[in-house]
């Protein structure tokens, strides 16, 4: 037979068993967490009509998308999770109610360049709250908890969440006279880390901006503004009373640092960065970033923020909205890469493999049914393999037990049970497998599927 | 500005948030219990080479099949998953130890006509266990309790698991030298719920097939086999020694029905069904289907049986395997469509909300944290709408609990907490609210997604 070479497409992330254990796990404490703040699961078709997923306009966007005719019918799949969400607003508006709180988990591709760590289909672990004309701003006050309970709760301890405000920024260019200008300088000031404020200042003063020295000066001198959450308030407060996007900003920025602690926000986990703006169009208020501090390289982790009209391409309803989301494909890829991944996890198919070791399975089956009856996972291996390779594929699997019944067991009502990390074994009832078992499943029950290198305590 | 009608492609599931919440959960009892029995969780690449999903050849399912190019690459998003496990397989060979156990539910497409209840992006949840050469025989006898277990957890209550053995019906076949006629043949008896014996025995011996009357006798004869599986097994014992295959199908029939019961299936929802074929060329042992008992005309919700060779389009290695498919959005439908969804779910995206009553929201902000800390789906609602709004609100998501917090409660460091199905309301500890929410999630923590109609008693 011509034999087809199987092969599984560059930029398509195909994970073997433990790792995707491990991913899984992320995205179930990704649900749980998000659930745990009143979001709702949401699904939408990874195909969409083109024209609804261009209703926005082209750009960049367009020439990465997965485009395509089926029938008479111009398709696409998804780029994100957001142009959904607001068709998906816009559609079942009537159904639903608002604040709308929804979370979703799901693929979304572009047909970027593949490069190592670049993906053209991945995750993304989208949270939003869309409100009905209006939306309160203890809503913005609320991402950074989520943000912080979220990654804690992936295992992840030592990342910061950077937060500013877009009326602030654009308030402050509004006092310099600079509002035409202002996409312009955002995106150079945004180079602040890489390039420094002396590259920066020149840039903002060449040609193609053409800044003034004064204006230059100020605006270096308000994102150098640095020193704990109180400090940096205080010094914008300085700025009051000359625009009024401004001061509404600082009241913003300052009713989402004073929530913090409230929310259950330690202050270390948290800043406020002027220095960040998140694109131009979209944002109107409070933006988010998240970086680990070991790994500034990586850029944000988890990026979002407020918007004033989520689907003014679909509907004349202003629906307002705050939102955050994870790439959580790229996020893997960067853990594992940079060793955050945690082997204490059990990653194995099953908590117990069970071995018959007489004729008549019929006591092995029962004993793998009761198992399973006690919420154990239970492998059942029945294959006619020598002793040694059974015991070589239970090593394989990294199953924590191994549990043996012979013909001395089933004649006791007992089994055997090997603890495969100590090597230890002993012969016991089957209700006291259960019980062995289920206390390793409890020890393990709060493992993290991430654990920072260098942090042996922590579990 | 120029809108964009939002719209969502017809074939294309997108379900409001509370039948999204009991989706998920369909889904999520589904992990659960095909984990049980020690299969581990896979994902795979929805867009696969064109090469490579069509290695098999293509048939119905290439004219159904998404395929488009992206720069030079000739692309196909999977139609089933399947192909993409023998993909999988053939190309991880070498990292998976095997007997390997995966499960996946993801979507697939396929450019059907679109119809009520045909979809065509669905969810498939997929099982299978390949083997490296050989596969043990028990594997097969496995497959009813997981079927059993499984539909057990969703809820549901009448149903049967038929099984069948393909090497029956080929043996058979060949005892009557009918073996070149065999797919012709399975295809016609398929048809025996529909149109009954009379006409299968006319088609059997119409021109097409032209079988004699003594051998469609004989066909009948067999398909028509009915009773207890005892009274079934020892029919087909009547048949034994004349074909070597037919012997051997017998056999593993036989250890099927008697693993039963250890396996922990019930007699009443399992059935040896000599009529079930599945398919042609792919099955070649066990083969299982699922009927509701109370809708036989949605036909198979559960469908699978063994093979003996996975992945022979991409490897000279033999991977035997069995698996089992569940049509899972189509399933949905149905039990939607049916009034087989449980109302009694929570599908609420929080189990409390919470409603300050006085200017500073911190008390308020603190008490959310709290719940959240102790594993509770708090939702924070700071909106500025009248009492009633908010009430009403409360009302349409569904929220088990309201707890509000005025200045009153503040001071005595309590809540005030309203039960929303009776109406009582009362002011107590936050802890003892803690308390009081918990229990209701413990009440409702086993609540089925499915409830069968005139099924009161069933949670």
């Amino acid at each position: 037979m011509a034999r087809q070479k199987p092969r599984t497409l560059s930029g398509f992330m195909e994970l073997l068993p433990e790792k995707q254990v491990q991913f899984d796990r992320m995205m179930e404490l990704l649900r749980r967490s998000y659930s745990l703040y009143g979001f709702t699961p949401l699904d939408t078709p990874i195909i969409e009509a083109s024209e609804v997923l261009l209703a926005k306009g082209g750009g960049e966007t367009e020439k990465q998308m997965y485009r395509f005719t089926k029938g008479d019918t111009d398709l696409s799949l998804r780029f994100d999770l957001t142009v959904p969400l607001a068709k998906y607003v816009a559609l079942h508006y009537a159904d639903l109610s608002f604040p709308f709180r929804r979370f979703q988990i799901g693929k979304v591709y572009r047909g970027e360049r593949a490069q190592r760590g670049r993906f053209r289909e991945f995750y993304q672990a989208d949270i939003d709250v869309i409100g009905d004309g209006k939306l309160d701003i203890v809503n913005e006050a609320e991402i950074p908890s989520i943000i912080y309970n979220t990654f804690t709760a992936l295992g992840l301890r030592r990342f910061q969440i950077r937060v500013n405000n877009r009326k602030i920024l654009n308030g402050f260019y509004a006092m310099l006279d600079l509002t035409d200008k202002a996409a312009h300088i955002m995106r150079t000031v945004d180079k602040l880390d890489k390039i420094g404020p002396d590259q920066v200042r020149q840039l903002l003063m060449d040609e193609e901006i053409g800044l003034t020295q004064k204006s230059a000066d100020e605006i270096l001198t308000l994102i150098s503004i640095k020193g704990s959450n109180g400090e940096v308030l205080s010094a914008l407060n300085g700025y009051r009373g000359r625009n009024e996007m401004f001061d509404q900003g600082l009241d913003e920025l300052t009713t989402v640092v004073n929530y913090l602690s409230a929310f259950g926000v330690p202050e270390d986990h948290f800043a406020v960065d002027l220095t960040i703006a998140r694109g131009l169009d979209y944002y109107t208020g409070t933006v988010y970033e998240t970086t680990m501090l070991d790994h500034p390289e990586i850029g944000s982790i988890c990026s979002g923020g407020r918007y004033d009209n989520l689907a003014e391409y679909y509907t004349d309803k202003q629906l307002p909205g705050v939102g955050i989301s994870i790439g959580l494909t790229r996020l893997f890829f960067v853990l594992e890469d940079q060793g955050y991944l945690n082997n204490q996890m059990n990653t194995a198919p099953a908590d117990a493999l069970i071995l018959p070791m007489t004729e008549d399975l019929a006591p092995a089956i029962a004993a793998a049914t009761t198992l399973r009856q006690a919420g154990i996972r239970a492998q059942l291996y029945t294959e006619q393999k020598k002793f040694k390779q059974k015991m070589s594929y239970a090593d394989k699997i990294g199953v924590p037990y191994v549990v043996f019944l012979g013909e001395d067991e089933v004649r006791q009502g007992a089994v055997s049970i090997k603890d495969m990390s100590t090597g230890e074994q002993q012969t016991i009832s089957l209700d006291g497998a259960v019980t062995l078992i289920q206390s390793e499943i409890a020890r393990r029950a709060n493992v993290a599927p991430i654990r920072e290198p260098g942090d042996p305590a922590h579990t």
